[in-house]
């Protein structure tokens, strides 16, 4: 789809409707009220805006920030049935008060400390963590325990069970994703408790998942029936920065393989089916090298960006934001976003994509050319 | 998907971390606070409840109350650019004066004068109309003037410019559904203004689309690329009548016809896929034999009746409600309903499953049987 | 997928391999033989041609010549269990004697007596029925009751238990078109005995397939499951006819709505997929205006005509042929036809494009343009 | 779909129609002859048999057979433009002299020789090498070079150029899997003539299609087109066996992961979509431990096997045939089969299951099972 470059906004056109309310008129928009009904003539700019209006503030959350404040709620906070994880979420400014950071997507910053276990539990909205630093924790998914350390990606789609435990004598802290705002907002959630505990104390170092379905290109004939969510537990950092190496190094023998001059990038995809590795959520992992800047790009629908390694900066709708290791900023719908490298710069990247693109309201806009 | 019978809530659970915060555990929220951040453990029972737990109220709107509004309207308010729809939205109670019927449906009735003309304008929103009473306008979508007749279901797929006529000295009301709340919560929609009158005031009794598409099991060769709504731009009921008699008269003969004993219904579907009208809502037909009563249902997801003909009655979580021709009821996400026909009762219903189904978070759960 | 317009010949490159060989390379070829083995590099040629060179020979059968045959069996050959169906299969010259029309197709004409009925059987072939005139015969689809007159296309998909029983004093014939030579040469096919008489006598106008699904755009909410074919086992002359009929209509409008100027086409499709109605055997009608001639057209595949009504020619790899109301002919893989109307001229039409598409061999190519 | 235990034959049944006819019989079907027209009722047990009767008889060709032979052609034939390949088809007895394994697949073994070249091509047949002995060839697939090692399958996927070349002193030789016969029976193929040369003598380690594409669960963002064949040119025996071992070690600790008990099994696949590598070859690899059956299976549709590993035998329809490494073998549609281990046993498979699964033809029997 094309979009518009000059758009007119609803506001420029004289409503006469909504000015100067005769007697009549205003007896009517109390009479509509009482029987719970609205008139779509006084309201149409805020309901359906000349193009997406978000009402989120762009704000960049510093790990530097947020981690001691994770370490103080380690100190005051237990973890255990009831509140079930010590995860403290990012509140996008302008939502309303809602610990949202976008209106689909949740992010939080997740602590465990020494020896500490959360309980098992399942629900509906499908989650992911990402770990950033440290290591020592495993989650046990669906009675499967998958190590957690730096750079992995790792899943549990909805209505799995999952608990974590943390085997060393060291804290650790990683960011949590889910479609929890989603659910909520459309009354879809379900909820279930599990175990107390983690059922299954092992620490190995690979999943029984990864076991059965990371080898390239090859289908355990056990599992040939299509899954909803990926049957992949943990994506390890070794494997998304080979993908990434290989990419770089390819456009320097003049091949095809980034994304565009500078960028690779890569999707973490559900085997079964090449697709998302879940139904609402997108993850992907991207690296520029030194120097490179992103054209700017409007998307419709909200991303997350988490910095990995390296140093940076993001232009989010005209005002630049410096980035280090573990800021965290979102992009909320056609707002324009472009990145500049200082370093050899990566990050994480999740969104809302596979609902845009399910329900066929993506678009994309990228200057200098349009998809 | 199986369902817990007897979920337990959250709130049984003692939760010790919200009681008698200490006061360092009171700076810490202040300071997370501060950071745009907040704990879950302190609001998991309401972001993530055991089962969906709608806000909103039920609600029956009476067609005896909102056409005589809708007809002060039509003498006190103008319909032209700005406003540009002369619609009055159904506002769930619960739903914080938001002009929404559910988190993800709008539905309003629309009444338009005598020789009335609403502009043209396109937006990403997908809208249908329906018509419980009256003739005498065409909708011209994308150029092709659409008949609108009693009980015709009439499509306004996203981003098509539509406007509306009154070719008769007849006001006419109608009701519309559209995904605006989905779109605006979700910051996905955009709009654009069309021409000030209708592109073409042409009166057929079929549009093309209905000329080239509505000739069961054929399809044109100049339309093999499949598309993401249906094509049909009306619906006509005389269609749906007959299919719906067949079904009862088929079961009179002991053929497998009906959904259940004594009722019988159809979804009108998109031809180029088997599948849903538009990517965001469902729209069916549901016909009741005198004296059925279905079993009582719950389903993840919003969906909302109109009453077409006859008579009967709602339990809407445990409440029964009367219901008259043109009476409209929406049901919130996992709320139990059940109809009873009186009379041979037909209801027109739409509702945001494709949404669900799409994300995967659908679940049906039926008196006496599992989904 | 391009072609190459000037294709070079294998036998066109010198083989040196294949001429004047060695005592050593005879021995060597024999030993080769004793072991079940065969040298590619002597039959590349015949195995891999640079482009598809069909062995069959463009015949046209001529209705005139078909119906009295197929009359003179009726009084000699009885129709019942084991030799099953009074059919007398069009065989293709040029394959080596088998009863094939094409590698992947059969046709047939059938002729069915006075009060005659052809018992039931299943087998793993798909089939269906054209009828070019006459009335007065039932096929009865898995107990489903079926009326067969003039224009009807009548489905029988695979492993569908069916048989035919004429209810009239007069004979009637008909053409029967199946994958037989493909799931022949591919060792595909099962078969089973069904009832010796049809297990329903009775003569509706419309079976129930047809009540359930043949109403435009709906679908029962009791056959939300998609079928691998057509639920429809009839598809009626009138709707053909009308689809035809208003493509026409529209184009004099000025509407795009035919494949190309003057020449209306329909396929039959399954109504809870939008595609084929078979998984191997694509059904279409096409309509010319007298005096269109359609470009020359390539396709990889083989596909059948019957002339329906009117009259005209087709040129086939470059020779003319005269086709009057029952004619059939084949157009093998890769032979160019264009047809020309000397009145309103109407060809049912049946192919393999299902397998070729399936498989990912289509290809086309059509004078003055690509696809 | 089940199957009939005790099929009852056509031939079973007494057919009078074709016993003693009559003089008025004779010339009818005189008659039709002449006018290319066959009688279905004389011929319907050979087209259209109880259940498939293919017309091939079990046979293995013996790989200290093929190799020697394959080496004298080294000797005798050269290979180049024209002859394209030194490639000797197994030719399955029973198929009339047709160079063919199966109805639908090409199997054969081709040998390249120290520092030769085979000359580039491409054909819209599927084609893929095995590798059971040797190494030092690539095979250069649209400019990609592909290192071909012991173990590895390789790709060349229709309409790709590619061709071979050994770099060693050392002459090497592979299996080749096409589905030329499918594509000679019905009319498909294109070829077309490319370099005299390969495009690209380099030697890397990895082809650039691997480098991109093998990375578990990732997908680079430069390819998020589906591919209608997998963009993976090699499929490493490191990986393979590395997948085999994990099942049978997790079969070990009681987990779900192997097909069978003592039974590991991958498929490899398109890592776009999770489906077959290919439109019409499926690829497989399967271990069976020292000692293990398999129960006896029948399945539509033809499939080879290749002894990578270990000894053991085949039950082929009744018969058993010793198996060493290299042996192949292959099973007609229908013809049931079961493998027996000696050692732990390593078995190469390929077959036609795609064909038959996307023309929904697929059935298997499994003894003590149905699916």
């Amino acid at each position: 789809m094309t979009t518009t470059d000059q758009p007119i906004a609803h506001g420029s056109v004289e409503n006469a409707m909504t000015q100067g309310d005769s007697p009549e008129l205003t007896q009517l928009y109390r009479d509509l009220d009482a029987e719970h009904l609205h008139p779509l003539w006084t309201q149409l700019d805020d309901l359906m805006p000349m193009e997406p209006a978000p009402k989120a503030v762009p704000h960049v959350w510093k790990w530097s920030t947020l981690y001691p404040l994770a370490q103080r709620s380690g100190d005051l906070v237990p973890v255990g049935r009831g509140g079930e994880r010590r995860a403290i979420g990012l509140a996008k400014p302008g939502l309303g008060g809602n610990t949202y950071i976008s209106p689909t997507l949740w992010c939080a910053i997740q602590y465990l400390g020494p020896k500490e276990t959360a309980p098992e539990h399942r629900h509906s909205q499908n989650a992911f963590r990402f770990v950033v630093e440290g290591e020592g924790v495993w989650t046990v998914v669906n009675g499967d325990p998958v190590r957690m350390s730096r750079g992995d990606l790792l899943l549990t789609p909805g209505w799995n069970f999952h608990g974590h435990h943390n085997e060393t004598d060291q804290p650790m802290a990683w960011i949590d994703g889910l479609d929890i705002p989603f659910s909520s907002a459309n009354d879809v959630g379900f909820f279930e408790f599990g175990s107390e505990r983690v059922t299954d104390y092992a620490t190995p170092n690979f999943s029984r998942g990864e076991r059965l379905w990371t080898h390239p290109g090859l289908r355990p004939l056990s599992g040939l029936q299509d899954t909803v969510s990926s049957p992949i537990g943990a994506y390890r950092w070794e494997h998304t920065d080979r993908a990434l190496t290989e990419q770089l190094l390819l456009e320097d023998e003049g091949q095809p393989a980034t994304v565009e001059q500078g960028h690779a990038a890569v999707r973490y995809v559900n085997p079964t089916t090449g697709g998302d590795v879940m139904p609402t959520i997108r993850a992907e992992f991207h690296r520029l090298r030194a120097g490179t800047a992103t054209p700017a790009r409007r998307e419709v629908g909200s991303t997350v960006f988490q910095v990995f390694e390296g140093s940076g900066s993001v232009v989010l709708g005209g005002t630049e934001h410096r980035l280090e290791v573990g800021d965290l900023f979102v992009v909320p719908s056609w707002v324009p976003w472009s990145l500049q490298a200082d370093t050899l710069f990566d990050l994480f990247r999740f969104s809302d994509a596979p609902i845009m693109e399910r329900l066929h309201f993506d678009r994309v806009h990228v200057d200098g050319g349009n998809r």
